[in-house]
């Protein structure tokens, strides 16, 4: 039954308005490693229950980097799989939001900020295939680092251009060391994860996380599993530290620990015991990374994005080089954690390293 | 006729001088990706008639980077192309200007901040030879990055040393978004794109700009064409998205601009349809880029360079593996724009991919 | 009699309490380039004299990274040789006194501090690794990048932790042009020197960095007599250039270029007239650069760990697939500069390029 909604949409072979449906929902999916086109359906939901304006920036930038990459004749097995599309929409939802005067509800883009939002998610594209050529050959995936080079090469000059207009985010400073917070509460750990969730798409509502988390487990349990508890386990690290508590509750300590953990978890490694020990680890240092990378961007007042996830998850990944312990899966031989593991007991994964 | 300019100055095989002229002039040309001694010499003239102090600091950096790669033993063949002088050049000016009490007239360096100029266009080799290790065999050039690297390497530094006097545009402060700008006139236009041309030498003067630009074009009227529009279109976009005046006049949003609409226009990609395409869209970005690096560089004061271009130009060249409908010039193969076309079409050109 | 002391201790190979003491000492004396035990322990001498608590630390660091490398089964070899344990060494003082009220004399962690030094140490084996997958077929060492990176990557974010309290050094500020600064003396000059050795181990210490300068005169006197000479010339270079009195006495400008003319003074270039003089020429670069580093790091306060010199050691090391006029040691086959050269001039050194 689920197999119906992880292969191309009927009709996808004859019809190219199906096909291109098909890359839109398996591209929104392949931001959280699942390749279903219901799972992005009902996260594109999730997206629009917080805002239509997000949903739209989403679906621009899916079409825009997928439709660069056919312009451009990629590989049509990369394009299929979705791989094109989740910087695009990450890039779409992410200069939105910080453009926008209120970044929870977002504010329609006017035609120059459309032309730049148009421009980014083209711009994910040739990252894209350049970081493909670089580490392609050493079985090392591109994850959002695509999205995160073109974000960043993209908002810190919106401060130089009078027509475009920074959202209140966008503020720089000398970082101070953090001073008393709030008090921890129920909500800032009910909140803190599911924002956490919600985050890797820039929703700032605990409902989307919750929609997103579901439409990750109908692919795979497992994801979904990792990726709530890394959201989880940023709340947790950042309290045990004395982080700010409107931070943790804004998810914003959840949405790279997130992604560390459902990456890690059993999609590029295996998830036998020390693989799950591996994960752990990875994702406990996403914590501190995120906030390190905040620290780093302060001065210019820009923000991380998923850069603590690409850093971690690039170094985790690559080491597997070295690490006899641990059981990579090749990149491309990647489908989902309950698969990977299944086919490594059996003894027909191939070989990662 | 013209290949006379473009074949070593005579006298070189068997006269050191000569062939040290050759390198000079030669190293000269290649900043702007020509390798013809007399587009080198009308480029030093175009240097010279804005200041004999910038002329000095050129050839200087030519000089000692040339001679660096000469003691090291590099590869003769990178040293006859003056492969290892345009690095040194941009080295010598830019350190040199950014020093200097007054950007556009200079001053002369006393000798510690000579023996520092020689320091960093040294180093320019040593950091052009690593790059070539890295990416050489992916056919990916240095591009002017060796000079970025090392500018910044040296640049950086002079905050901290009391017997070297940094100029006053090396100022930090936090970036805030622009606000309003003095309007935009016919001057606006053309001293922004011949001055855009000129400050790829650090020359702050549009008749400079005329003369590199006719120096380019003895070469190749498409470079010259390319180098011109591009850093037209760094004016034209600055001006849609609101830029301040002043800066778009001095020709800061063309020099990075012009150089990539060069590199990505005919000379590392064929120029068809989709490689026009393709350098036009590059260029765009890396008017947006430029912008960018400039708040990233905000809080310490330091100055860009051409490091728009390298990004931009970096991720385009190297994306071509994954893109069948560019077609790449390998590195070493590439000649002139004009001459890559005609052996495209002919079916002779060695695969760049 | 010295390589008694070069290899393992005796009963290594039956005893893993022996075993891991010798991965203890070896893995202090691979910070400066040595394997041999005799030196680890007088560089912990070293340091233990000047503070207790970092003795401690530079334990629990190379006890972790160590570690970690077992637990995911790296290749046994390069646990043997030591070289897991240097990065974990540096991570652990390097947090440590950065945190510490008294950079001097350090401070004791708390429970949540040591979680974060063992965190660290642990992320610098991945991190290694990493590494090693992405240069060490390049024949390039990863020098301290591990503990570069890891440091970076921890040490900033304390400034968003209320639990965590970073030391009084840590304070961003906008650079600005050096003024004028105290009188040279005779102090300058030694306390500079040898505070520059020990502060490799970030010991404020001039003792400490005569110990260990006998520690490395042990195992090679050539590597002594380089790290004495490079943090010499860090000192002189400074004075010239008008530097601060104050950090030029408390030896930083030495550290770095003291490890630079460590490495390429003998180590992984052989040391003949040209290698002396690129050494010499990595060193002086290395001073410069630390300035810039320290710059590039002053808005947000942090540190430039040893930065300086693995930049200017990649760029280095690296550049030698371009330089024949040199001769690179292979890592893997570099021994100690003394029996590096002896090999060369035998023609029985493996090929470094």
């Amino acid at each position: 039954m689920i197999d119906f909604f992880r292969a191309p949409i009927p009709g996808s072979e004859s019809n190219p308005v199906v096909r291109a449906i098909d890359w839109l929902l398996r591209g929104t999916s392949q931001v959280v490693f699942q390749s279903n086109w219901l799972t992005g359906l009902l996260i594109l939901v999730g997206i629009g229950i917080n805002s239509r304006i997000y949903l739209v920036a989403a679906v621009v930038g899916i079409v825009v980097s997928t439709g660069t990459g056919l312009l451009l004749r990629m590989d049509r097995g990369l394009v299929d799989a979705g791989l094109l599309g989740f910087n695009g929409c990450l890039l779409g939802i992410g200069i939105n939001a910080y453009m926008s005067a209120n970044f929870t509800a977002g504010q329609w883009p006017d035609w120059k900020l459309y032309v730049y939002i148009i421009g980014g998610a083209a711009m994910t594209t040739v990252v894209f295939s350049a970081i493909g050529s670089l580490l392609g050959s050493r079985m090392v995936p591109a994850l959002t680092a695509p999205f995160v080079f073109c974000a960043w090469m993209f908002i810190f000059a919106t401060m130089k251009f009078g027509a475009l207009h920074p959202g209140p985010l966008l503020a720089g400073s000398i970082p101070k060391p953090t001073g008393l917070h709030a008090a921890y509460t129920g909500k800032t750990w009910f909140e803190g994860t599911f924002r956490g969730v919600a985050e890797i798409f820039f929703q700032d509502n605990w409902l989307s996380g919750i929609v997103i988390a579901g439409a990750i487990a109908i692919n795979s349990r497992i994801s979904a599993i990792m990726g709530v508890c890394g959201a989880l386990a940023g709340v947790a690290v950042a309290m045990v530290y004395g982080a700010d508590e409107g931070l943790i509750r804004l998810g914003l300590f959840g949405f790279n620990a997130s992604l560390t953990a459902m990456a890690l978890g059993g999609f590029f490694i295996v998830l036998n015991i020390r693989g799950l020990l591996y994960a752990a680890f990875g994702t406990l240092i996403t914590v501190w990374v995120w906030a390190t990378l905040n620290v780093w961007l302060s001065p210019i007042g820009m923000p991380t994005f998923t850069s603590a996830f690409v850093i971690v998850g690039w170094f985790f990944i690559i080491a597997k080089a070295g690490f006899m312990g641990v059981t990579p899966v090749a990149p491309a031989d990647a489908t989902y954690p309950e698969d990977n593991y299944r086919r490594w007991r059996a003894g027909t994964l191939a070989a990662g390293r």
